[in-house]
């Protein structure tokens, strides 16, 4: 059985089972000419939407269904995260070409179902179309979060200390894993090859953090440690340094360095992107607590990265003492390719 | 100047201005991780997108760029106006191709901005990136209603007036004049071709019908006036009954049928679709009251074109008073070619 052959509302009806999985305040879900939702009292709205396109953003012989529909609303909910929000509805669209099979699309809303299962996010609606090229998806996702929580990148101040809520790099090591076409059915090349395709939203720890209080900006790793952390530096008017030793990578990453003759790994941590753990800053009086509470809550340390300085520094410095400006160009879907 | 010269950032500072056209309850515009919205009290959300495909939707080389950004926020307004909302924020989604220039970008913003400020909507964030065949384009709309006026298509019951807040079938024929190559320069062709290319969403008219009391059921004309009345009437468990005479098509629709030996105008109307006017049903007792209260508020009729009868009956009664069975196929982008 074809797209072709079940049609437009075919296709609806098909994807339609699961897609509702907090039915509380949703007055309509899929079905109408828009989808209706009662909004939280007290909460700011939060909204977010990312395009994943097919030979700029994934090969699709490279990449599951499940995969894929896994990543493209992860990718969302990581924006979420990042302003300490609750992910509660995703509107979803698609283009489809006529040559990827209904059982890829299959493969799609199941990963995308559970991991929307996992958050209590719904899939409240969105559209379905024809592609005459490449397989095309557009996610927005609609959270919210308590105002005296809302994390901005807009908030930090020197001195405040710089954190990661996860490692770095091993997205982009799996991406050129990939590209390169080497087998990635075994550790450590799989786990590195998952860190690329099946990205872990950070919403309970930007929960987290936005509730601990002290925190005072945040952002999700997309286009790379550098260009992310330069981001905070610019919207806040401030100046960053980060400590290369201190940039958490995994053995996995180091693995791939050393076989491949990769160089150094903080170099893919910091310029690789696609990593979707978040970067925060701490004021330097909460920092101890907040770190002590993120272990506690999460079983694994929040990763002091660097500090905040003054503005016009913006640099890491090296294993040997030496500081190295660092470049705030993070990956650029229009002037790179893959 | 190109778009690979200016980068994604560079695009993204160089379409922000005049993207807030209403910035109260806006906490957070274009520039973070997520946009921050402050919901309306006592009102409920709406939600809504579409997606729009070069080479499915649209022929680059046959709408400008200015016009392209006008229907891909109308389409969508469309929608919000079905439910009888308010349209507030738009998600705006762009997959740009190298070959596509800047200066039809930045008519396809001048486009989208002139209309979202007509109906005070904010650009309040999105995604930019490359593609590799197609410039495809997505944009979500947020919007609001109260709970009391909110129209959905499932409120039709049997003895309701089927009403109709336009005339149809033109869009259809704009674009049938577009494909064919004919020279859209001069009335009629015109007026046709701009039915097509710069639908009005009829949002005022959605309030309206949605504050009057009476209105049963509303949809939006996307996919054509007989597969749009038939999700009223599946949605409704319902018939519809629609009389060929009143349906209302223009005079240019009517010549459009003459001059090129296109047929009946009431088949471009029942077939056409795109016309994003609107279909509502009313309860008899209050038809008289909306319409007289719809062309005093509009300065034309509001058409009355049919009546919700049992279900299983779902016709149209020619001008012989021969009732044809309707097709509730419409528009499929799927098993459709242009």
């Amino acid at each position: 059985m074809s797209l072709k052959q079940i049609g437009e509302f075919g296709f609806i009806r098909r994807i339609q089972a699961d897609c509702l999985v907090r039915p509380e305040g949703v007055v309509k879900a899929i079905g109408d000419d828009a989808a209706v939702f009662r909004p939280e009292p007290d909460r700011l709205g939060l909204v977010t939407a990312d395009l994943l396109v097919e030979r700029v953003h994934f090969l699709r012989d490279r990449i599951s269904g499940e995969e894929l529909g896994h990543k493209s609303l992860a990718v969302n909910l990581s924006d979420i995260a990042a302003m300490g929000g609750t992910a509660r509805e995703a509107i979803v669209s698609l283009a489809i070409p006529e040559d990827c099979p209904l059982a890829y699309l299959d493969g799609f809303y199941e990963g995308m179902k559970k991991l929307a299962g996992k958050y209590r996010v719904n899939i409240l609606g969105g559209d379905t179309t024809g592609s005459k090229a490449d397989l095309t998806i557009n996610v927005t996702v609609i959270g919210s979060v308590p105002e005296a929580q809302l994390l901005l990148r807009s908030g930090a101040r020197i001195g405040d200390i710089v954190c990661a809520t996860g490692q770095l790099g091993d997205s982009r090591a799996g991406l050129q894993l990939l590209i390169d076409g080497v087998d990635t059915g075994e550790e450590p090349w799989s786990m590195l090859r998952r860190a690329h395709v099946r990205p872990q939203p950070h919403l309970d720890e930007g929960r987290m953090l936005a509730a601990a209080g002290g925190v005072t900006a945040a952002i999700d790793v997309s286009d790379g440690l550098s260009s992310d952390i330069g981001h905070i530096a610019e919207e806040s008017g401030v100046g960053v340094r980060l400590l290369a030793e201190k940039i958490p990578v995994s053995d996995a990453l180091k693995t791939f360095c050393t076989r491949f003759d990769r160089g150094d790994p903080a170099v893919w941590a910091l310029t690789g992107g696609e990593d979707y753990c978040l970067l925060c800053t701490i004021s330097p009086d909460a920092a101890d607590k907040v770190c002590t509470a993120f272990a506690e809550a999460f079983g694994r340390p929040l990763h002091r990265i660097g500090e905040v300085v003054a503005p016009g520094i913006f640099e890491v410095v090296g294993r040997d003492g030496r500081a190295i400006p660092l470049e705030k160009t993070g990956w650029n879907h229009f002037t790179q390719s893959d």
